[in-house]
């Protein structure tokens, strides 16, 4: 069957260790046309992969499996799951790096009368008999979790790769949020190949406020106003605006905003109109 | 349809943006095949863009659509436009981005009995049907770019997806030029992963000249004869010749010539004989 | 065909040459499914890329075509090569990259029934007409083994494409050894990207030894028992473990063995119990 798999990792692409995902994976669904998200989550990142997979994952059909590890606690205690909503999938360790997907997922769909939370399903995946038989204790990306979602993309139904559970991981502090009501308080989320600084702050936050006015404050610098595009200001001014991933972003033109400002990946950002 | 669909840009691997055009487009067709050409065109640098795709873009099958985002008027007035030449597709922002590649297949197919000239076509792509229904400012190659070729390799016809033009952006100073008739003076088009150095010195313009005799000048350096491969000189000796992609190349074996020599993109090259 | 053809290179992927590879491929065969394993691997690397290319191979569909190209000696008089051994096959220059994958395959189908020697056939590649038109002195991997391997994804036979041959070339010291009977001596055979050190010592030679007991040496340090999984020592601290590929490694908790410890690429390790 022809269905997309993403695969989303830590790994880099200089080990083979994405190459031989894809080899199990096409061992068993030779069919299956597999795409990579990223493979430069910052070694054991989960906040960096849950938001950066999180902003990917909606530009993907509907009935894709998605794989994403990031996966600190390979070799312990902790679950690998999936997790079904509608006919997407998602398989990963259980360590909250889904939630912002699923978050996601959720508000997209919020008419009243969707029956969404009855259609979300998870599994616990114990089912050894779906992955590779020889499974090492450090990288289950290989051995567990491209073998499961070959046999998803197969059409093997989730309860048939583990036992059913209602509740999963998820991370806490992975969103801004509101301060004393006219405050947003948030984080860089990431910062990009450009040196663009992208923002955990959603532009729905943004919805009540004048742009115009909006002030934002990160290591010190005060940004005044959120633009539309960066050709309104000159070459090597930041600026502040609402970038392709539907967040806040600052950013300099033709330039590097993490490089001329000093900001660093989980800075915090303050929001105010 | 099984369709080859390339991507150049500059957008790198890390961020998921490659990840994000490629579920736009699978989205779209299903049966697309997507090829990588490169995604570590330096940021903005269309001169660097528009070599690097026209030397790569002529090994593709005749039938490919190619997708070219160096796009640093994203946002701006600049048109996206598509570009076609019998079969093959080019798909990219009007910045003459695609300069070398048109340039280089008139130049294959310059038989007399050619009537290429008629069957060049362009568009203008302003019909926003075959977009994302969402276009940001800062990204078209998910938005726009990406479903456009999607539609395209579906077989959707050029003039469908926008407004016949008759003109598009050139690239003035993208190739080599004669200077007082026996000197060729280029510039540096690309350093390669290992320090080889491709200048945009076209092997037909080294046709009348004696290999032996003759000099290349950059930086101050002067290199003797031209070679036919690295291994007629010694371990970290410095060498010209023409290299995989046509170009002249200044290279030192077993070393990087870029380091050693201290060369840089954009630097000037003057041949003589 | 749906066949996978696997690539390996030296290549990088900033330059188009992996790219071009692709392109030459699917216009031979449109439905090759290309993966890639590895374009990172050093410069000219040939052991490095033996051993990164014999990880990851066996991980792939037994129908599979591998391709790897580190290639120093090209357009010198080293010869092409491919190998078949059951449905696989392998083409690469005859430098010896191959060496630990052919040697893999053994010891896996080392049954005493096994006719696997009958079994392995190699040929000389020394038909051009299999080749592009044009053969570049400096990118065989484009111009000659990338239309090879899709050729033999097609159907076309092993002794169709060249002559056959009884030897090749294998690299002499790629694998760890025994001295004096009860050490091990073996080499850094790669850093990882998230700083693991991967030796050449497999798990089998471990076999013997109680990992209680065994004391592992390298620039300098000795490293105290063979442990299960990270999780064993607190962040932060070295430990040995037999990793992902089966091979012995050298670890930090939640950080770079090799800055730590200050290893390099082929550093020597001596393992004792």
């Amino acid at each position: 069957m022809n269905r997309v798999i993403t695969l989303t990792t830590d790994f880099g692409l200089s080990d083979g260790f994405v190459g031989m995902m894809k080899g199990v994976i096409l061992g068993i669904n030779p069919h299956a046309t597999i795409v990579d998200i990223t493979h430069d989550i910052a070694p054991q990142n989960i906040a960096q992969g849950a938001f950066l997979f999180a902003n990917a994952v909606k530009y993907f059909p509907a009935n894709a499996i998605h794989v994403v590890v990031v996966d600190p606690g390979v070799g312990s205690a902790r679950r690998p799951i999936a997790i079904q909503i509608g006919e997407t999938i998602f398989v990963a360790p259980d360590n909250g790096v889904l939630t912002l997907a699923i978050r996601d997922w959720k508000l997209e769909i919020q008419s009243p009368i969707s029956n969404l939370q009855s259609q979300v399903r998870a599994v616990h995946l114990n089912r050894p008999e779906y992955w590779l038989p020889r499974v090492s204790n450090t990288f289950h990306g290989r051995d567990l979790f491209a073998p499961v979602a070959a046999h998803l993309s197969l059409g093997v139904p989730l309860e048939a790769l583990g036992e059913p559970i209602g509740d999963w991981v998820r991370l806490s502090q992975c969103a801004a949020s509101w301060r004393a009501g006219n405050e947003i308080v948030g984080r860089v989320a990431h910062i990009d190949r450009f040196g663009n600084v992208i923002t955990d702050v959603g532009e729905e936050m943004l919805a009540g406020m004048d742009r115009a006015r909006i002030v934002v404050m990160i290591r010190g610098k005060t940004i005044r106003s959120v633009k539309a595009a960066y050709s309104t200001v000159a070459a090597g001014e930041p600026l502040a605006l609402v970038g392709s991933s539907g967040h806040l972003e600052i950013a300099v033109r033709e330039g590097s905003a993490a490089r001329l400002l000093g900001i660093q990946f989980g800075d915090e950002v303050v929001v105010s109109a």
